[in-house]
């Protein structure tokens, strides 16, 4: 399995030098990257001025190059050395200027000397350049010294580019498995997310049974899932039974669950019990410490049953939103440990049911080769987990009430949930609600 | 503002000489004292022998002079000295007894010994003196000597005093405050409480509008409020939203919270949010804890949201109902921040609302200079509850719910609602329970 | 008292070396034991074969008598001296065998080597031989030694035996009591169990009044609770309030609370409210730790209210389910303190009621002798209990609540509600549920 251990990682690697945003042509790349890999994936487009709520899709932004050069002609900033240097959705510039004139349009940070900070602005025309504070600050010591300073970009009319698969189930019940694909070269923030979403939606494409529909998207963040929720909120709003944000998932340091805004959603209680049940060093984040596009599937109003987990969080790690969020902050085996974890929850989702039991008090396993039938003074713990998930077969509590009542993991109940069926010892409750 | 800084001491300080009880002339003259500051009040006298529950108004009492003299004419114990030193409702009595015989009269407190303690025998006619444990075993090492003992007072058929003020507002939905004005010369218990409230009503009177109606009761504690809530239980149960009782805020100990018998009424939330945000050494007390007029307006079947809080709490401090318990025991400052606490609770009730998002999906502050539109790493924690008060405003939180959810102030956030009602992104919903 | 101090252990005594299984002649002496005690009780017969819910009634076993005789004929294993050397149900063998061929039907405990093992085997037909570690490790030494096998036992279509004793009560409203009659000699588990039933029993039927009818029976363990819950669940569901499992109270170590699978029923507030008040070293269980019949009474559709305690809990201390668990491990203090706690269970579901203060506002309790009428600092504990007491009879709670909310014993109480029920200050509601 080593060739798909790589895998994920040489996707991240590959689209790593693209220079993304929330449109334009570098966004449509990345799309049509995933389209490759899942072919039934619709790419579609809205035009610039449409309207989402309260926002407006802003003008396409295209740049084919950027530079500070000194006198010498020496390009000193480079956008082709680094996509960053360029302050997202800067408007084009081409003029000679002393490093005074220059200085209000340089961003750096002062704590991260060697780091070029990722920065935007997205909805008032602005330019700028990005640049470790270690540059600027020798930049600094000839306050008089001239450059050429050139955007060669454009802002006008266009697309938001957005990527939409349909994964059909055996009922129009929905998962929605939602990432963003807006930011330029950096790894863990953001295209750990999107990479394992396509990986875990080849996946489940390839499952012999789904009970759920998914709705996988590939969205600029904010103003791109806004836009997808104003197109299809009233058919999300009816089937949209659990859902997760994918982002921040390509490194191996600690867990962070992160709940929706409900708190104990249907995807909070999978993802929660995976992620009890394996992976190592959680930490149990709260609402008010999310950040990508469960803002807008949680707001007032949607409020769809959306959570997510990271690995290094958004925000929280010093290498975010920098130039040091590049391919060596994450790794292959972080990222196909975080696919791991989806995958289990997926697994769990699907297998997630209310059981009742069909007798009346406790039936006789003995005689079904379920229990011992001869009685000792030691009971191993398997064979307690078998009593107590019966006990809590009650026709309410699903199979993650229960596994978490009971305090097993629910992989552990699967076997022994299939032979009761099997001997007509317990039943699925209809509504899996 | 040195002037208003001295006031309450000043009021607290004209009023301590008079001899209280709940009922009589000393009752009276405080009611009218209150009665110069707030002239809209009226005044009211229910006859002795009204029913009221399973209660009935005591006969009146009034007293206007009591002593101990020795032999040679001394008053050893003088009631012009301290009114503490007859026990409240005594009948009269004139007598020479020798200390033998006068014993069985006798109330001090062995371990204060200096300290006169406060008795009362409303309901059983009794007669008795009140003096300090020093005195009391300095005069009996001589069990033989005599005493002229009198009391002149009169316990006959009058009437039960107190004082109620109305202060209109725009519904008639309304905030009972309510005082005791029925201990005689003691400072914290009592003379804080109605002194805060008078000026407290001041303030209400003259603030630019009012939601809510203000029923401000001064009343003699328990009899008091029995009697006023067998006349006023209909109204008051239909109308009150919250409640507070106003006693032993005069110094500047600790602060205690003591909820309402439900807990979690509007007054309990409300009172406790400024508190946790504005109180210094809070303690949390249960409703067994109580004490004051609260014990009937949370009485069962009666149930209204009533609680408090005090400084140094009545039962609690050892300086409570005794001679102790002086102007030396409280201060401008005490009183003072008691009014302030007060003051931002009505505040808070006043501008205490259920919002509701009016748009779907996170507002575009942006646009509207609510929120930077250049993207950086860090957000401000301010800014961060702008997005926090957004997406608890479900048009089921009110602004108190939402502050401690989101772990503000709600005072912090009444500027930003003011902002994004002006931009139509919030509204008021109806109800406001 | 002596006498009655000694007659609980004296009976277990009498029992205790009676060979019980869940069917036979020993199961029905034990029953007849008890029948003298309690004539009323009612023993019921159910033929072999008699279905029950996933369970069916299996043959009655009897046994005279079984052992190991060496070449010498000694008897180095035998029935006679300890019932436990046999495999409960052990089919009938008559046999030489070498050492070698026996062991695979011999049964001890490495860790406990001086204890003989209880083992059952009800379902499966076998043979088999229970003994101390110590002397099959002796055996062991010889493995071609040759030794004769008996087991005089027959195993045929006959009948589970079981008791029922119903006391009736004013409401057909139930308690049910049950207890296990099914093992043989051991003492804690669970002679004591039936014993210290019969002797509630006993005291409930002497009692001169009872609010509920009680509903008493002796079983065989888990085939019995589910033969008579067939018969009888319908009648059953409807009326019972509260039920209790008699088993492991004989000795006198920690006191273990096992809770019903509901957790807050009334059985559960009632047991829990007086383990708080009377056992020492109370440890609180989950129903994951049961282990007797509340696994069928509480088990998904049955959903009895029952629950019970424990002194050394079976499962739990090392002489469960072996000879150690012998006279000696229990005693006469340990079975009487066991049924002092059950009578003051019954004695407080017989005292609770729903109160409701039947005057708005406190009720004036000075006039009726219920509070002093001299007001001075201190307050007695006692005194404000019964503030607190009338300040919960909000018609919503019932003692046991109100008790705990309010932090005192609920037999400190029931004096002081006699006597505002005789000064009709707070009345009963109607409905105990």
């Amino acid at each position: 399995m080593l060739a798909e251990n790589n895998e994920l990682f040489d996707w991240v690697a590959t689209l790593f030098p693209i220079c993304r945003s929330i449109t334009g042509d570098g966004l449509r790349q990345t799309l049509t990257f995933f389209k490759e890999k899942l072919p039934d994936m619709k790419l579609k487009e809205v035009p610039s001025g449409t309207k989402a709520f309260d926002w407006e899709v802003p003008n396409e932004w295209n740049i084919s190059d950027a530079f500070i050069k000194d006198e010498k002609g020496n390009r000193i900033v480079d956008f082709h050395e680094s996509n960053l240097h360029v302050v997202g959705y800067s408007t084009a510039i081409d003029k000679v200027m002393t490093y005074r004139e220059l200085e209000p349009y340089l961003y750096s940070l002062e704590e991260q000397p060697d780091a070029i900070p990722y920065i935007t602005s997205y909805y008032k025309e602005r330019w700028g350049f990005c640049l470790t504070d270690s540059l600027k600050k020798q930049l600094a010591n000839y306050p008089n010294k001239k450059y050429h300073v050139k955007i060669d970009s454009t802002l006008k009319p266009g697309f938001l580019s957005y990527g939409e698969l349909i994964i059909p189930g055996e009922t129009d019940e929905e998962i929605l498995l939602s990432s963003y694909v807006c930011h330029p070269s950096m790894a863990n923030n953001e295209l750990s997310g999107p990479c394992v979403l396509a990986k875990l939606a080849q996946w489940i494409s390839l499952l012999p049974e789904r009970k759920y529909t998914y709705r996988v998207i590939f969205i600029p963040e904010t103003i791109g899932s806004i836009v997808y929720l104003s197109k299809h909120f009233k058919e999300m709003k009816h089937r949209t039974t659990a859902g997760f944000v994918f982002t921040c998932i390509g490194d191996e340091k600690e867990f962070n669950y992160i709940p929706s805004r409900d708190g104990n959603t249907l995807a909070d209680r999978a993802l929660l019990h995976v992620l009890n049940n394996h992976a190592n060093n959680l930490k149990i984040k709260t609402f008010f410490d999310r950040g990508s596009d469960e803002r807008q599937f949680c707001s007032p109003g949607i409020d769809l049953p959306v959570c997510s987990f990271t690995r290094s969080k958004y925000a929280d790690y010093p290498e975010y939103h920098t130039s040091l969020d590049n391919l060596d902050f994450i790794s292959s085996d972080g990222l196909n440990q975080s696919l791991e974890i989806y995958k289990k929850v997926i697994t769990l989702l699907e297998a997630n049911n209310i059981y009742k039991v069909d007798v009346l008090c406790e039936p006789q396993l003995g005689k079904r080769g379920l229990y011992p039938n001869l009685s000792t003074k030691g009971v191993k713990k398997e064979l307690s987990s078998r009593m107590n998930f019966l006990a809590y077969c009650d026709g309410k509590s699903d199979l993650i009430d229960i596994a978490n009542k009971i305090n097993v993991d629910a992989f552990s109940l699967m076997e022994f949930i299939d032979e009761l069926i099997r001997h007509q010892l317990i039943k699925i409750r209809d509504e899996n609600k």
